[in-house]
């Protein structure tokens, strides 16, 4: 049985088969279960895109979908993550996608769990899909990811994307630079070197802002929304600027006036809602990767 | 590329074509997407019977649903509506139904959004489906709206439902009258006539109650429900005097002894659950009406 | 027209006929509803296995499903239980599965509602499916219920579960033991006989623990958790001299190291994830029940 919990467990021959069966989807490719399957998705922490995301690609599938989210569920009396999870395989789900608050949330699952986990975000850990979709963005832009430079730019402290992101194109041969203030960066991450952004800027390939996440910490880094946009932001300015050929990517949602001038966010370098686009063809196929062993499916 | 916003910009045509349509499905007629079609639908405020009603409605059209409540999502974290649709759109929605508390918080959308919009109420504003529906159900009982004499008794200003009604009926040929307090009434509304409540109820045709809404705003018009429903509900004795072959309508739901007497919501007049039923045959003509000519379907 | 709301309306041949259907389902018979079905789950208190075991029976039946949690709906406008139900019925819905907090709320919908309703839980009532899937575990193990001897652990008093699984059981044939603390032990229920906790494990074949329901009542018993696992609890201890053959059984979600020894959860005597499992197959058989009266349906 194979989970998907992070992206250090798959191998570069994975992830090639992963986005190749995206970019099938994303033409029009259709693969259907063969028999009645239920996907629970399991969100212990508020999401939009990443939910709908997975409840479009199950459903494209033909898979039945049961959505939880903590608020309202028995997790509110007490029951641990590992009794829910094996309750809803008991009832029946065929796997299960999860987003919970909790780094590395998935280890007391590895035990016990019989049917396949899909980690949908684990704290300030891995958020894998996220991080297949922007392979997928990148790739169908430069058609490689070697000497492809990669620019992250925020909060690469506590960020999903950047630790998944920085680790996984490194090893698909691209070049990764963090632009980011002195209290946000993170010296553990060894697969980027820290540059001036307007200095990044110049030689980005791929400028992949990060979201603010006013939600997950208090303090900000002492700096006025205002302060941070001018500094670290993609200004409009910055936006005119950028290397020919280059292109925008941010996992949203977005902090308008922040991260990015609002008018940017639609720019023809921007590559926002079609990271959205492939998030569901990137989901579609690592379903299919996790169900097709146990359930069963065919093209049509 | 359609959109259902405001009764006001359907002509009489359009209004005729949803009507017909939506007594087909009153008679048992099915029409059926012919692709796979998700439409999403964003209540950005509590609501059981328009939120069902659109379910039901889009199920039975073959539609797969995604349903958001703004409670649960991104919109915590601070995202623009116009952000979050167009995150839907590129998710895979086909078309979007929305209820949002912001008058005609629609006008941000109408550019950089390419699926069509159906407004499932705005603050105090319109509420296009809840209009077809009481329309159809008046058509319904007397097979025209020419002459036909519409009493709307309650809380006009505020109200959604008798905004829209009164201008499309009085463009159909109907006459509008409004009863209400002092505090109530809204004399921006061209389209009805003030009248003493129980002069107005020797001459309708139509009684339509208006919902009190408590939670909408804080200060009632000094009456307490007693003296409320007193004045200006539906008593019992005043269910006895009704003009013969008349009937009795309420948007639901109902604060029974006050807009009306409890025993008289299932009275022989009342139609007040035959509105919900059409509810959901009014929706299926506006469904198909904005998707037939994107997804294409078939009558079955 | 058949509702479900007690296990006492049931006849035995009701009960027997309902656990042969369970049962079919569980060895993989499939029975699919002919028409387009609406099922409308309501839940008024929080709920995972219930709301899902529910969610998952009707989707493997074909129906559709419409999930209303109260904290969402039109429920916060004051609508009463029989406006709401009836508004799902004028709606669309075929039948309605209910969850309340208040004791026999079902008593106010008897007149008026024409669709069935199955009980979910209510208050400290009620839960028929949950006694039916009890039933079908013990069933599964032991072939029949007469003179098997079923030990009753915990909060008797204010236990839905208890009040019908001890009435039933005794129905069929078996004999019931109570063992509960003094402040929740229940002598207007005579349908067990109160023994000391050791002593009756000696002779249960059956052990069945019950939730401590810290939502439902503020004040415990005066006893730690430490010392109600101690005095009331299945401790490993315990676990090591239960009857030969004997299983244990708890309706979950488990207080693990209150109720029962977190090691024992999944111990060879436990049956609780197949009591999970069986929960899908009664509740299939209830709503097949229900349903093909007026529906119709077919075995494929």
């Amino acid at each position: 049985m194979t989970h998907l919990l992070t992206m250090t467990e798959l191998s570069i021959e994975d992830i090639d088969r992963i986005l190749f069966d995206a970019e099938l989807f994303a033409q029009g490719s259709k693969w259907k279960l063969e028999k009645q399957t239920f996907v629970a998705n399991l969100f212990f922490e508020p999401s939009t895109r990443t939910r709908f995301s997975f409840e479009v690609a199950e459903k494209r599938l033909g898979a039945d979908v049961l959505h939880l989210e903590a608020m309202t569920s028995s997790v509110q009396k007490g029951e641990s993550l590992y009794d829910t999870v094996k309750t809803l395989q008991s009832i029946g789900a065929n796997a299960v996608v999860i987003r919970h608050p909790n780094d590395e949330y998935f280890n007391e699952l590895k035990t016990g769990i019989t049917i396949p986990i899909i980690n949908a975000g684990d704290g300030c850990g891995h958020h894998p899909t996220q991080s297949l979709l922007d392979l997928l963005t990148i790739k169908q832009e430069f058609t490689r990811f070697k000497d492809i430079n990669v620019l992250i730019v925020g909060d690469i402290r506590h960020s999903r994307v950047a630790r998944s992101n920085a680790q996984t194109l490194t090893r698909l041969g691209a070049k990764v630079y963090f632009s980011a203030p002195l209290e946000w960066q993170d010296h553990t991450n060894p697969y980027g070197e820290y540059v001036d952004l307007d200095e990044g800027l110049k030689q980005a390939d791929v400028v992949m802002l990060l979201r603010i996440q006013h939600e997950r910490h208090q303090s900000s880094m002492g700096l006025t929304k205002e302060e941070y946009h001018e500094q670290y932001g993609l200004t409009l300015k910055r936006g005119k600027n950028l290397k020919k050929g280059s292109i925008i990517m941010h996992p949203a949602p977005i902090n308008r006036g922040v991260e990015m001038a609002s008018e940017l966010v639609e720019a023809k370098e921007s590559r926002i809602f079609k990271q959205m686009e492939n998030g569901v063809f990137v989901r579609m196929a690592v379903l299919k990767r996790v169900l097709q062993q146990v359930e069963g499916g065919i093209l049509i």
